[in-house]
């Protein structure tokens, strides 16, 4: 929907020079302000939680008019639990270390100089996302504290609740004596917007698209601004013949049931030839006794409960109580699979066998590669990094949980005393 | 100049392939075979330098027959000592630690997973340069050192010296058991190959522009593939109140004088108010009596022997025997300069000042910062890294002097014993 008479790319630009502008005063605000802000905006939050839920019932009839699915009016809905994980979440992000100015490494140099590698904000990031208002709040406290201005747009189904919650975090930066400008939002639900932002080269330094298949495409097929790629999560598991059965059962079990929507969910699993009548039988009953729909290659779509994989399974975000299940030959043909079908997020090996392992770890240029562990740990707080902004799948800059760490760059500082160059 | 029949976008599309799948290879290759195939490759660059001679005869035929000018025809030449020079580099870099596989950080969780974060390559790497040939031999070096493969496109007018120099690495990469597509370079003149290498975003992971402010435009412009910005160096030197006479004598003298014509040459001149008359006219006279044309404000203009600045004086990159001159009233007036005209590669203060030192540090946002040392030094290879590729400007993934190190990307590997999460 077009807002009338809006110049998207004038206001965009206005935008962006306030954004460049901000991001230049908060490149060295002091930890404590960005502290106080954020806990200053916290309070806000909480006691402005009736207007919040107020613009969100705006939201909420619009989405129902809109014909959401149920699982989008879920993602949707912000109630007084769900605006206290907000107020909680930015806390926790005040609370976090600076990462802004850490010495990164220093050394000498013979001809007498001390370099010094130190954390830089980047910039200004944009961070386009999609219906969960809390976002907002989240990706906007992640950018402030590693001293960077942001510029938010949220979907357009979003719009009041992040509003509301955008206002409260603009009372926590003016409360800091920080500039409000430091955390932006587009006012618009025109899409242009969207696009005018993908090439704003000049205002914006990176690209954080925080949303499904379609938003993520569009960035990176239209960005000419750097982008964290945040792709979805063809999480694989192989289970090969050196597997422990339990250590194989419980964590095939974890990864895929305990939440089903989220990015680190299994959704493929391989299976070694040697052990598919036997562990492999084992674990897919129990996967179809859970109740979830196995899509099965031939072989073991044999197995009672399962259902007939197409090609289309390969590869395939479930996001569901569904998951793919293939025999592979031997750890080389995992990773063959996986190679081809996955999209770099997180893939895991179940085996006791270290040189496999190793194997597997060098071979596979995921993300997060796990061993006898479950996948659903592939988040920044399981990390230890605190919050995250999401899972990056690309290998530019930020690579896995995106923290407050990632959303730095860096510079040298290089001493001397009159040293010169010979 | 245009090949006859050749399809472009087919070519590059092949040879992006080939990369991509050579890349795969190189990413568990031991560092044995990558130092072998590199200390091969100087063999062998040595063995034929008279056929490399003689096709740089046909490259500076070529060159003289478009009017290149002497400059120009200089970066070209290859005689026995140059290529000594390339030998050594390609040794030095042979020699260089591997950085692929290094553990960057490590740590245990309370869940009992223990997480490591592990350098791997990159991928893919394309070199866009202009005519030096030695480029060749340095920047496939590198590209090899940290595990990827590399797409090399060197200017029209180096084509014969570049493909008898890339033969030779060809030949190490045989000589090691490594995949010959480990290196590859486009043979072809035509320019189409360049605009095509820039949206090969499926083959490449990342753009190494080399050269001019004209190349640089256009990768800029045009890539849809993520770049190492490599800017000019618009590099400034500020002379503040409290800086020590002698150290800023020397250290300016070297800056501009050392070596006029590399990106860590200093091109601008800022001094503080309060030293103009004293150390300012003495600093300046010495650089007007060392033959250097001082672009200078309206108030240095009366120090003899110095030219009235125009506008265009600021933010120029000169790489002769020029500078520009300019008093400010303290460094937050050198900052505001700084921020308008440069180019984010290099900045010095000389300051006995702490205080003074620590503002600038803070608020000057380029790749590297300097107190008191000539910005000559400005250089991997004195920044104890070894041989690099460049100086990047941006602020995205390497920043600085690009080395092996920074042509890296990592992985996390999370072990456990079949832990689940809760």
């Amino acid at each position: 929907m077009k807002d009338a008479e809006q110049n998207i790319p004038d206001m965009m630009a206005e935008i962006g020079a306030r954004a460049r502008a901000a991001a230049a005063q908060l490149a060295f605000a002091p930890s404590s302000a960005k502290e106080l802000a954020l806990n200053a905006a916290a309070d806000a939050v909480w006691a402005k939680r009736a207007e919040i839920i107020a613009a969100n019932e705006k939201d909420m009839e619009f989405g129902r008019n809109k014909g959401l699915t149920d699982a989008m009016m879920d993602r949707l809905m912000l109630d007084e639990a769900r605006i206290q994980g907000i107020v909680d979440g930015l806390r926790a992000v005040a609370g976090q270390d600076d990462p802004v100015g850490a010495v990164m490494s220093e050394w000498d140099r013979p001809t007498g100089l001390h370099i010094k590698r130190v954390r830089t904000p980047l910039g200004v990031i944009g961070v386009i996302y999609e219906s969960r208002p809390n976002v907002t709040a989240d990706a906007g406290a992640l950018c402030l504290k590693a001293g960077n201005a942001v510029i938010l747009r949220g979907g357009s189904e979003s719009f009041h609740s992040s509003g509301a919650i955008h206002d409260c975090l603009q009372e926590g930066l003016r409360a800091a004596g920080l500039p409000e400008d430091a955390i932006l939002r587009v006012p618009t639900r025109d899409r242009a917007a969207v696009a005018e932002m993908l090439r704003m080269t000049d205002h914006i330094d990176v690209i954080v698209p925080r949303g499904g298949k379609g938003l993520v495409g569009l960035v990176q097929r239209e960005a000419r601004v750097p982008v964290f790629a945040h792709l979805e999560g063809i999480v694989h598991v192989y289970v090969d013949k050196a597997a422990d059965a339990q250590k194989a059962m419980d964590v095939v079990m974890n990864a895929k049931l305990r939440r089903t929507g989220i990015c680190g969910a299994a959704e493929c699993l391989l299976i070694h030839r040697d052990v598919a009548d036997t562990l492999g039988t084992a674990v897919i009953s129990a996967l179809v006794d859970a109740g979830v729909r196995v899509h099965a290659d031939e072989t073991l779509s044999k197995i009672p409960g399962t259902l007939a994989a197409t090609d289309e399974d390969w590869g395939k975000e479930y996001l569901d109580m569904d998951i793919a299940a293939r025999i592979v030959d031997d750890v080389d043909g995992a990773i063959d699979h996986i190679r081809t079908y996955s999209s770099s997020h997180t893939e895991c090996i179940l085996t006791e066998d270290d040189a496999t392992a190793e194997r597997f770890f060098e071979r596979v240029d995921s993300a997060i590669l796990m061993r006898n562990a479950s996948t659903q740990f592939a988040d920044g707080g399981e990390f230890g990094m605190g919050a995250e902004i999401g899972i990056a799948t690309g290998k530019m800059h930020a690579r896995g949980p995106v923290g407050a760490e990632q959303l730095t760059s860096f510079k040298y500082i290089v001493e001397g005393d009159g040293t010169i160059r010979a």
